[in-house]
This record gives structure tokens, sequence and C-alpha cells, in this order.
């Protein structure tokens, strides 16, 4: 298994401005490659918090810390500042980076844009850091190693950071895992209660110990309770992996029948949406 | 100032399954306080995680931590057993939980509803807690007391946690912040850079350091940049608050305006939207 944290940086996430879509987005694509976000901590902009999180972070020994957010030429834009203080690195300026900025504005055909201490700023970078080509904006990514932990630091403006994160960050972690298969089945039941379901789900989850078996209340409509039911296995063979999740939950739809309730709709990862036969 | 953080547990938050919608709302309900979530944490559904997580947080000496997520009643609802494991205090049997469970099915039409095992446990609460109405659900929540701290645990169903929480936990971060006013103003900007921007935005803050001043890029159209800006401020006095609020808004324009670019729009937290004069 390969450990995977995300410490997002940025007051807006605290106070409910802005939705952590972010983490959503990088857990989804990890999910995708088998794997998951083992952790995510949300601070404020503030030297001390990032880098007190960064250090508990590090502690946990992930082999990867994507930290997102605060990398902008902005006042409230310190994560640089504050992972270089928790590794005591110190900030330099880096000259690919600065290459990478000054490209950036060119492009925009703004190469007069003056190089004022606000955008110099994001070319300062901890000791040893590499600058990542940024496609979708100005300021570079960050990769930079800290013992057994490879740390990225990207921009926290959705475009920019899924930009980044593809090209740099999951190639490494894909090469990690190795490849690896995910099945994924997602059910939606009526007529059985998440509390009458829970000793089947125990059970398929005894007899398929590396299965992701989960049940989503989703409220009662008309007296009638709803549910959503997420089956996910990862394997190294596709077909093995395909065929225990459909028994997975062909054992749960079963389940859900014989206590009075009805699978409405079956949806896989691949295959749109079928009726239940 | 009070120092509220948040434990999120659910891997369908760390697979990008489910959106923390949670800590969005929650943020919100709190800056409307004139406070904030200082820290969120997001963790798998997982013993020595959940267990793990809670004493980092409670060795940050926060006021509150309200752990969202994992009180039901199948197999990886463990929030319970983590915090009770984390502290050492055991799991017993809640004859009140119990009582509000029975409630809840008695209410529903179902007062013949078996109380199996997986039931059970959702009144399976840590020695010396206190369960918590749950107005839209089944699960309790749960408050108990950790040194200095009050942890809140409140199931991760919105609109579950929602309720419980304007009910139970909501007057008890209001009564120790006290009565606080905020003002709050949004402008859209077009045609400046935020690195542009950034020595005025620096500038502001130095003149009132209490302020929450942020900008949030929004791309780029048509070759001309757009911004998002925000002004908060935080106050005993209302009158007070809302003018300094202005006033930093209106030096912030101005800045706008001496850069060439222009705000389209101004928005208030009480009034609705409006042309920049």
């Amino acid at each position: 298994m390969v450990r995977v944290e995300m410490l997002a940086v940025g007051k807006e996430l605290l106070i409910g401005r802005t939705m952590n879509s972010n983490a959503h987005w990088v857990g989804r694509r990890l999910a995708r490659l088998g794997s998951m976000i083992n952790e995510v901590t949300t601070v404020d902009d503030d030297l001390d918090e990032i880098g007190r999180a960064l250090k508990e972070a590090l502690r946990r020994g992930p082999d990867f810390v994507v930290v997102v957010g605060g990398l902008g030429p902005t006042h409230d834009d310190m994560t640089l500042s504050g992972i270089s203080r928790a590794l005591g690195t110190g900030l330099r300026r880096n000259e690919k980076a600065l290459e990478l900025i000054r490209e950036h504005y060119d492009k925009r055909g703004m190469g007069t844009v003056e190089l004022t201490p606000a955008r110099l700023k994001m070319a300062r970078l901890p000791a040893g850091s590499v600058p990542l080509k940024n496609d979708a904006g100005t300021a570079p990514g960050v990769r930079l190693a800290a013992g057994g932990t490879t740390i990225f630091c990207l921009p926290g403006v959705p475009a920019e950071m899924r930009s980044i994160f593809r090209a740099s960050v999951e190639p490494e972690v894909r090469s990690m895992l190795g490849r690896l298969h995910r099945s994924y089945v997602r059910m939606k039941l009526v007529g059985v209660l998440e509390s009458a379901l829970a000793p089947a789900l125990a059970k398929e989850l005894r007899r398929h110990p590396g299965a992701y078996i989960k049940s989503h209340p989703r409220g009662v409509r008309e007296g009638v309770s709803r549910l959503e039911l997420d089956v996910a296995l990862v394997g190294t063979d596709t077909g093995r992996t395909e065929a225990e999740g459909e028994a997975v939950a062909d054992e749960l739809a079963l389940a859900v029948e014989q206590l009075g309730g009805r699978v409405e709709s079956v949806r896989g990862l691949k295959g749109g949406e079928r009726r239940w036969k």
C-alpha cells in the first residue's frame, strides 16, 4: 500500500467560503488507481499552523504529502514559507521557477509584466525543491523530498491543481502502486433499513476482507427507507476483481430481497445504469 | 478566541465518493458567529486512525472537537469505539440513548422494530457521555468532555448533522464566543492581476490587522483577468465593524481602479448584489 496525505491550506475552506473540491477530486483520481487519500488535513493561512500540520503529517510516515493552496503572490500565500520553516531549509530564489513564471507571462502576451516582489515571491522555493510547470496559471508547483516522503505543493485554484497533479503527481504515485484494477458497483436500495442490512454487510465483509462495502442512508420518502450501497474491490487481476465484485453485489442483492427490500438500480463504474434483473 | 476542530470520519470522503459538505456547512455557520473551524482532519473508518487523529487534535488544546460520521449501525461505523479507545473510557450501554432510539422508531410508527445488536450498538457510548437527540435520524449525537475540550460526535448524514449541530453544538460555541458581529463584503474584479493587487492587499491588512482580506483568482476570460475579493471583519460593535469593513472595501476598490481594473459588483452579506458606484 502507498500512503498519501493531503494538506489543504486556506481560510476559505474553514469558513465555508469554498468547498474542498480539490480533496474530492484527488481522492477520486487515486481511487481509480486502486489507492486513496489516507488523511486530509485542512489548516488556515498561518505559518505556524502550516508548519505544525506538515510536521505531524511527516511523522505518520506517508509516501506522499500533497499540499494544496497558498502558492500565489498575495500576503496570505505562505505555504512554501511554512514548509521551509518546518523543514529548516530556508527559501531561495529558484531560477527554473523564475523562468516558468516569465514564460507564463510571455505566453499570455504579457512579456512586459514587471517582476515585482509579489511575482518574484512565487519563485522563492524551499532549498532543494524542483519547480513543476503550471499549464493553467502562474505559480509553479513544487516537488521536494523530506526523509522517505515526497512532498508536492500545488496551487489551490482547481484547474491549476488538476493540471499539475495529472502531469507530475499521478505518474509517481502510479509507478509506486503498480497496475491495479478496481471494480466498483453502486446499488440503490428501497424498503430496507440500514440497521436491518447491517448483519448482511458484516457477513460479506468477513467473506471478502479486502472489499469496500458501505451503505449511505438517503432518507425516508413516503415512509420508505432509501439507501445507496457501494461495493469496491481492488486487485491485480482484472477478471478476478470484476468477478469478486459481482459476486459480493449479488449476495447483497439477495440479502436485500430477503429483508423485504428491493434493488432499484445497479451501476458499475464502466457500464451505465441498468435495472436489477 | 475559541478554537474549534472538526474530525471527519469516512472513507467516502477520501475516495472522492462524497464531498465534505459538512465541513463547509459548519465552517459557514461558525463564521456567521464570528468564529471558524481552525482545523479539519479527515480520516478513514479505522479504529487506529480515528483514535490517533483524536489524540492529535486534543493535544492542540481546542475548546471543541466536532467529530462527524461513523455513528450508525454498520460494521464501518466505529467512531465511538475509536474515541473510547483513545480516551480509555470503554463503551457502555447508555439508557438515555436507548430511549432516544426507541422513541425514533416509535415516532416513525415502527415501534415493533426489534432492538438487534446493530441497533443496540448506536446506544453504546463512551462512559461519561451524554446522548444528544437526533430529530432527523436514528443514531443520537454524543457529547463528552476530555480535559478542557468538549467533544461532540454527530452523524455524517447532513440533515442529521445539521439538526444536532443547531440544537446542541452551536449554543455552546456561541455562549463561549459572546456576541460578535461580522461584516462581509465580496467584490468581483475585472482587468487586474492578483499579483498586481497583492501590495494593496498587504497594505490594507497592515492598516487593519484584524481584517480578513483574500483574493480568489477566477481565471482569464477573453484576455481579461477576473478575481473575487473578500473582506470580512469581526467585532463586538455592529456599527463600527460595518464601517471598518466598508472603509477597507472602499480603499481596495480605489486601488483596483488605480491599477486599471474595475469593480464589477459588490455584495454584502446582508444586502443583495449592487453595481459599484
